[in-house]
């Protein structure tokens, strides 16, 4: 019985991940946290029977400390409930799953505690990657991928030494938006950015698919996870997301990670790894498949991933402050305060105005990240 | 520097080896073999001065060896000369890219002398695969595939264990005549069925990638190289050969081997291995990819697929008595003494007429050869 901890439990990676626990019978739960999702909280510390269950809102962990009276289950709440989740003792592996810069200081405090992360929380090496993995080498910790496109090039460069990579090339499905232009997306409504053509997602990284932000977002990961220049580092748009995503080689080959988009694939894969398990995840059918095509990504209607490669090409605290000004666009967004269009104009204007702080302490990371964000506020005022 | 004898120097595997030896400087050829093609050979010889040269024709032999005089280099003859060039003591690899059963006794002659084996003759696995991988165990002896599905199955492998590995699929181009039926295949000439869609191949397997055969012979190789049992080894059309064939593992992961279809990217590959190194071959370019397609393979047109599944199947001395039939009859209609549709009916009725041995030993699979032989030419004459 390997012993978990996940963070974000309630969300979308945190549901799959508590299925792929519920049909394997090997990992025990010991800490599930929410953001104000207590229903489902409870639900899910009544089946799992976890030491420690955590609730970001204070409020609502009150309510639920209530509830969960006599079940021998401790209620947390706050950052501090979200650090204790990821660093209890009995826990060898933590799961982030949480949503946005959250995830970046229980990362790093899981990591001091010497925990494997199986990690969702891409926002943790986007705006700190050269800090967080300096500290999971210095503590031995290994850091395991739990997106798709990351878990596939993680499987591929098995099949060579890290000397012998000429690209990663991450694949996107080029989103709900693909193949419009820039004049069809005047009047995007939030509905229908949230209609993601393939993958069951949450609602933030629904809209960064829409945008073309996620593929920017991962390949800034990728660069750190993997140790890659980020000029060796490509995205291709590819509409089935049946190619998950891909590692070319010196020699000219190319090892692709392939199968039907379920995230419970590269969930298990981050929790059985070194060895596979088998599940009942239907396989892929080529009898069925038809066809797999591949486009260039249009970087004129969907600048986000533009901005990505500019914010990581300048280093330091840029790639914190794309995060920051693009998690409070897509809130505004979702929130129907400002339009689709306007998320890329709100990155660009707040990356325009920070000044740029090289070789970032973490401090230093978190207030970029802030003032990045009232940046982006104060911008969609104009 | 590794020492390199190439067994079929003069056919496509074999002049496109020594095209890689001649870019990568790494190796030395210590011997060249060929049939009967001494033309190519001396030019060969001329250029890369291996110590020995062989002519499986002794007329031919010695024409050569006349004209090689002065040059310090041997020129031997017959099966001796191919055996003398598959043990010779500074040879570290030997690249197996002769035609034919008759790449069978060089195999085992050069895994007891403890080289390592860079296979492209399908025929030793097909014909003796148990007896040839026994052999490579007790002699401690690597065999690395050069077909390009086989070497690209073994490097997908590299990204799971053996007892992980839920199926391997093997992808088919579907040849020249992919989409007919069997009216259409009538009157086919000899010319339309060399005419591959993808791949720059010699006369034989040629006629065998417009046969399906050549699919059946891998799959049946695959078996023996990978240790797979039959049921669990698919082949799929994939007219682009694009993707040259991929693993699927019981976690529902696919990992498949992609690139520009070229067969120097496996012939280095199986010289550099465990390492890669870096080449001068066109990189793929998904901008000009367009898409990739997966059909079934029509076994009802294309019969040798299925009669090759039945071959191995049966087991025991059945597959050599496929490979030798179908020898036979693609020879025939290579030289326009039967039609098209005659070869998958001369090889089922050789198969038909066999009284199966199990357990064969070696002289059991060369006799049931001979006979198989014999047997496919009586019939032709019905």
């Amino acid at each position: 019985m390997k012993e978990i901890s996940i963070l974000g439990s309630t969300g979308s990676i945190g549901t799959q991940a508590l299925d792929v626990i519920r049909k394997t019978k090997e990992y025990k739960v010991i800490a599930l946290t929410t953001n104000i999702n207590i229903d489902l909280l409870e639900k899910q510390a009544l089946e799992f029977k976890p030491k420690l269950v955590t609730v970001m809102d204070q409020k609502k962990s009150i309510i639920l400390r209530d509830r969960l009276k006599g079940y021998n289950i401790k209620v947390a709440s706050g950052d501090e409930g979200l650090i204790e989740a990821a660093t209890l003792e009995d826990t060898k592996v933590v799961i982030n799953s949480v949503v946005g810069m959250i995830g970046l200081i229980p990362t790093l405090e899981a990591i001091k505690a010497g925990k494997k992360i199986a990690l969702a929380n891409k926002e943790t090496l986007v705006t700190a990657g050269e800090i967080v993995m300096r500290e999971a080498l210095k503590h031995k910790t290994e850091i395991l991928p739990v997106d798709s496109e990351h878990s596939a090039i993680f499987q591929c460069l098995k099949s060579g030494n890290q000397n012998e990579i000429s690209r990663l090339i991450l694949t996107a499905s080029g989103g709900p938006f693909r193949g419009k232009k820039t004049n069809d997306l005047l009047n995007i409504k939030v509905e229908d950015a949230l209609k993601h053509p393939n993958w069951e997602m949450g609602r933030k990284i629904t809209i960064d698919s829409a945008t073309l932000m996620n593929k920017g977002l991962e390949i800034i990961e990728a660069k750190w996870l993997f140790d890659v220049e980020i000029d060796k580092i490509d995205a291709v748009v590819h509409p089935q997301s049946i190619i998950h995503s891909m590692v070319e080689f010196v020699d000219g080959s190319i090892i692709a990670h392939m199968g039907v988009p379920d995230m419970r694939i590269p969930i298990q894969y981050a929790l059985s790894h070194p060895i596979r398990t088998k599940n009942e995840i239907n396989k892929l059918d080529f009898n069925t498949l038809k066809e797999l095509t591949f486009e260039r990504a249009d970087i004129e209607t969907f600048p986000c991933l533009d901005l990505a490669y500019k914010a990581i090409n300048a280093g330091g605290s840029m790639p914190a402050v794309l995060n920051a000004s693009n998690e409070v666009a897509v809130e505004l967004f979702l929130n129907n305060k400002i339009s689709f269009l306007k998320i890329p104009e709100i990155i660009s204007n707040v990356m325009d105005l920070h000044r740029n702080i090289l070789n970032p302490t973490l401090d230093d990371i978190l207030e970029s990240d802030n003032w990045a964000r009232e940046t982006a506020m104060h911008k969609t005022c104009l």
